[in-house]
């Protein structure tokens, strides 16, 4: 990722696809004399725009021009640095939307002399220009992405600053505590063993365990950003493919009565309980002749090994023996803490008359009440709404979702692996400190320990930080933030 | 559609998915006091903004909040009526992209009192309020779909007026016409047979062929605008997904050498000579005893029936006779003028040696010459590229589109199906101006036809229109333009 602070950079900063409005955002010294290149007040493209004149924060009507041809009718924003989203020089050009007319807008400043923008590159000009710290900068990336009311109210408090407040508040408790040490430092030449020690031991006490209950939030805070990899897992024909039509409500995976129907595995997306779930249908697991077949299968064991959650159907019109065969192998096969196990067709008869077209009668329909009465075990039936909610309530339990959305408490929930990493090295070092002082130690070590972990809780906010921690960061954004 | 123009309407004017920016739009009288309602000038929700204190075109940075937290930090910038693009005081909104929020401060608009706009209101209302014509209003639609060259440059050409200024021209020319018999009307009250009956006829003819020859370039038209559906066909396994593939250069459909592997049919897009290609890979066609088979086989038909151009492949390794039975299906069940009979596999045994799983060797590798040698036919090796360029040659020649991003001759090309039925209703009115005349009939009964033909003229522009003119046309826009 290039560091230069110098050259301009651009990128088009809303989404793809076709939409009314498409904006190009320029930024850096550049700006202004690039655009005043290739915007006219007329569209023969002859007088153009002395942007330098105008105010900060004006709009301008105006023609994007290549100088042999219009390109569009346009209205470009001024930013006056440092008032501007990067504390730049920023242009916002709002075009007709549509890829095709924005990229060739953004094509026609590449030429004129600003770099394509890399991913996060305006956001993280704006944190090097000191508009936001790191953590709030990670903030902007997550609240783009939210997809949900939990991840949104989760990332506009990390904007606003919440999470850089509870960060500043444990740096002053443990600045606090440092200082303790270092005054009694200065004052004793000779090393006494220091009179407060129960008085820092608690301290750190505290702190750890305050550390400890924020990381604690991180499993939810995972699924909040990320959503929920759910896979619909079973033998051939036990309604892998129905199950998630009837998820989403279409029509979108060819159902029929005969085995090994889905090859291709589908993806699609669902929201249950405020959480994002994203649901992948696979080809039926059994060792098959079928190539094609076991190319699919082949592709639906891996997506079960990236699985969050896993819907292990099976099939209850098969038999006693069989339903009990597939749970060991689901056991055996399966991390249990994922797993799901379903009944599926438990109102059989009535969906196969529907559904299957050589009116077949369906011959293993026992009742096998030992195995469908384990309590971990849901019964579901695709006419049925109510089974189906129990299922929904299940994959919430599960994860520990079932409450997520309703907590309004205002705690901070965290969102970001890297938070948890550096909270988890804080923790570390700070045990670190408590041993030190346990093993009587001096105080010197005592308050090495403890820059330690102040400088790792730093990094959140970025107050300590280095490139390989700003590139990783930045690079999960989108192009033109 | 509401044709209120009192109310004041809001949308989404980006397109959706993620991206730095999302630009909520908010078009009518009340656009200034809603969004003082909801925009505040610090992230407490304390102190609003009083945006009726500021000038038209400057943007205002603040907090978005529904009275309990915050939504998000936006740019607010001012239109005031009439320097807007709809012609009536405008706000646009500029908050973090991404999907949920966006949505949420529409929501958030619309309880303030604002009604969600439909697809196209902003630039219906610019056109009522005489922002535009009809022919630049339909031209920002176009102008946003477009993905090719050629579909902007047809665009923006209208947009800027190019087709309105011919529409123009030729309305000028059939009233000189008019003016030429009613100022003869005028002085001749018994209906004398007139004097320039030749010129009349004359210039009637000339305005009929210009307007043909501008009817003419609809074919083209439609292909820029809507670009090409294509589907591959062909036996099982004559090769349909591997050139899917290869066309796409992605590993996109699963491919075997076991006929039936597709079922679900797959559609994707792709660029060639500046056209865009709607691709579509079907299963293959043959009476099939499997049921996922023939429902795939069933939604191939469907995509043959909607296609512009088929490809249909016919597998070069199964014999002679095989292959001529082939070329007799196609010609018998396919519209030849979309069809493209291609050879498959024609380096055959190189691509088994590397595709075949099983190490089948192929028996039915004969040379063929006679059919394979056909002029029209096209013999294909994915192992070649010079033979699937010469594929894509093919593809354009069919449908007259070799020349067609390389004319920069600054000619209009109709790509819209209404703007050639207005055209071909002038001409037949005109037609019945010229069968009038040559009937001998009075001048009043020309002076209509004339009438008539300026009428439908005018549709174009929309200086003649009606509420189902216009609803047809704006309710194919996007939200929020």
């Amino acid at each position: 990722m290039n560091f230069n602070l110098n050259d301009t950079i651009a990128a088009i900063s809303t989404p793809p696809g076709e939409g009314g409005i498409a904006v190009i955002r320029i930024s850096g010294a550049d700006s202004f004399r690039i655009t005043e290149n290739i915007f006219y007040k007329d569209n023969a493209g002859i007088h153009s725009f002395k942007l330098s004149d105008f105010k900060s924060h004006t709009v301008h009507f105006g023609f994007i021009s290549d100088g042999e041809s219009i390109i569009d009718e346009s209205l470009v924003t001024i930013f006056r640095n440092p008032n501007s989203y990067t504390g730049e020089d920023v242009i916002e050009i709002s075009s007709h939307g549509g890829n095709f007319i924005a990229r060739k807008i953004l094509k026609l400043i590449l030429i004129k002399g600003a770099r394509l923008a890399e991913p996060g590159e305006f956001t993280k000009r704006a944190f090097l220009n000191g508009k936001m710290d790191l953590a709030q900068a990670e903030a902007v990336a997550d609240l783009i992405s939210s997809q949900t009311e939990s991840a949104h109210s989760s990332s506009i408090k990390q904007l606003e600053g919440k999470l850089s407040e509870l960060v500043h508040g444990i740096k002053d408790e443990i600045i606090n505590v440092t200082s303790l040490i270092e005054l009694e430092l200065d004052f004793a030449e000779e090393d006494l063993e220091f009179v407060k020690k129960d008085e820092v031991r608690n301290k750190i006490e505290k702190i750890i365990s305050r550390l400890e209950s924020v990381i604690d939030t991180y499993i939810q805070g995972k699924v909040i950003r990320e959503g929920v990899r759910l896979v619909i897992a079973g033998r051939p024909n036990s309604g892998k493919s129905s199950l998630f039509n009837y998820l989403l409500k279409t029509n979108r995976a060819i159902v029929s009565d005969i085995a090994g129907t889905t090859r291709d595995f589908i993806e699609e997306r669902l929201i249950i309980g405020g959480i994002v779930f994203n649901l992948t249908d696979t080809a039926g697991l059994r060792s098959s002749d079928d190539h094609i077949e076991s190319e699919g299968i082949k592709r639906s064991f891996s997506k079960i090994d990236e699985a969050d959650l896993i819907i292990y159907l099976i099939d209850s019109s098969a038999g006693e023996n069989e339903a009990k065969e597939e749970i060991k192998y689901a056991e055996k096969n399966f991390d249990q803490k994922k797993t799901i196990p379903v009944f599926s067709k438990s109102d059989l008869g009535k969906i196969n008359k529907g559904k299957t077209n050589e009116g077949k009668t369906n011959e293993g329909n026992t009742t096998h009440s030992d195995t469908s009465q384990r309590k971990d075990i849901i019964n579901i039936s695709l006419l049925k709404d109510e089974s189906i909610e129990s299922l929904k309530d299940a994959m919430l339990k599960k994860l520990s979702l079932e409450n997520i959305t309703s907590d309004k408490s205002g705690e901070i929930i965290i969102t970001n692996l890297r938070h948890r990493i550096c909270l988890e090295n804080t923790v570390s070092s700070l045990k670190n400190a408590a041993a030190t002082l346990d093993k009587g130690m001096t105080g010197e070590f005592l308050s090495v320990d403890l820059r330690n972990s102040l400088s790792q809780l730093g990094e959140i906010t970025g107050e300590v930080t280095n490139d390989d921690i700003l590139n990783n960061i930045f690079r999960n954004f989108c192009i033109g933030k």
